[in-house]
């Protein structure tokens, strides 16, 4: 069985949000699937998904300090800085954490720890809504 | 075909280890599929899954200096810490590096390149087992 | 449905490349499938793939400026060095940004954002032709 649905993800202030409980209100369907992989995918180049810590906000926000020391927005060697000093710096952190994360599925639900939710990292000063595109492979 | 699998992986020390055989173990299956892909996901937020070079034990070795250093452990801006000075770096390399990687599967066996190998990144200084889930799509 | 090909990519010089065109020229088979995803593999240790900016190549051009200054060759602690000093640092950008993407299928195409596109990271000095095998899942 392939199901395949496109949604938006509602605009987050710039910073590491959990949205798994966002992401489950768009796939009532998952709880057709006995077995199998949720694939979720983010249609941008400057906000990022990832899976993390679910309960201690300090996590996403350390993730946010960092994030920011290892990607400098006032690095002088970048070129592409047309729309910001968060311009390039957006991309290079959408590289390093990925455009998208898999999660099996069992017996209805993701199948992740006790301790693991879904992150959406909102690299611009204003991004927008982000568009998300889920593929559900599985019986 | 959807095959899943959960199984545990034997404690190892912090740092990076390669976990093919021991991955291979658990997965007799394997040899029924003839293309198709493995998803192994690590149902935890302070260790990762990579593939990297399978030969030299010294770029385990690199591996677990490199991440050392670019995550660095007497950063002082760094608030979730509760659990030691490896707690919020664990997340954070497990975001760089990934909670899970997929494998193309041919002819009953992963397909991978001649240098590659499966890695555990055990980025605790004390992790215990560690649970995994496998997802085999193919036919 | 499963599809799984093998192909090379043409040698790359060192640093990151737009290769969207090069890959679909390889997947004639896309336009059978309604919905599913695309794994897109790359077998080797030292090359890695990304999906990125497809429009600016400066940007491509700042992605390798950053990632020379955070894994730096000229580093004395790295022990696996045979090859050169752009030995250790492919293997750990490797690490860094993934050996795979998978892309999500819909009416025969990669459904990708307006400004997203494949980029082969070539990490190497001389790194060669690169393999690739494509596994596509989908109805």
């Amino acid at each position: 069985m392939v199901i395949q649905k496109e949604f938006l993800l509602k605009p987050k202030s710039r910073g590491f949000h959990l949205v798994t409980a966002e992401i489950l209100n768009n796939l009532p369907e998952l709880k057709e699937i006995k077995n199998g992989i949720a694939h979720i995918f983010i249609k941008h180049t400057s906000a990022s998904l990832t899976i993390n810590e679910n309960a201690d906000p300090t996590v996403r926000s350390d993730m946010e300090t960092y994030f920011n020391k290892i990607v400098p927005e006032n690095a002088t060697y970048f070129e592409h800085t047309l729309e910001g000093t968060d311009d390039m710096t957006s991309h290079i952190k959408n590289t390093i954490i990925g455009s998208s994360i898999i999660i099996p599925i069992t017996n209805g639900k993701f199948n992740l720890g006790t301790w693991q939710g879904i992150y959406l990292c909102e690299h611009r000063n204003y991004g927008g809504p982000r568009k998300i595109v889920v593929t559900i492979l599985g019986q």
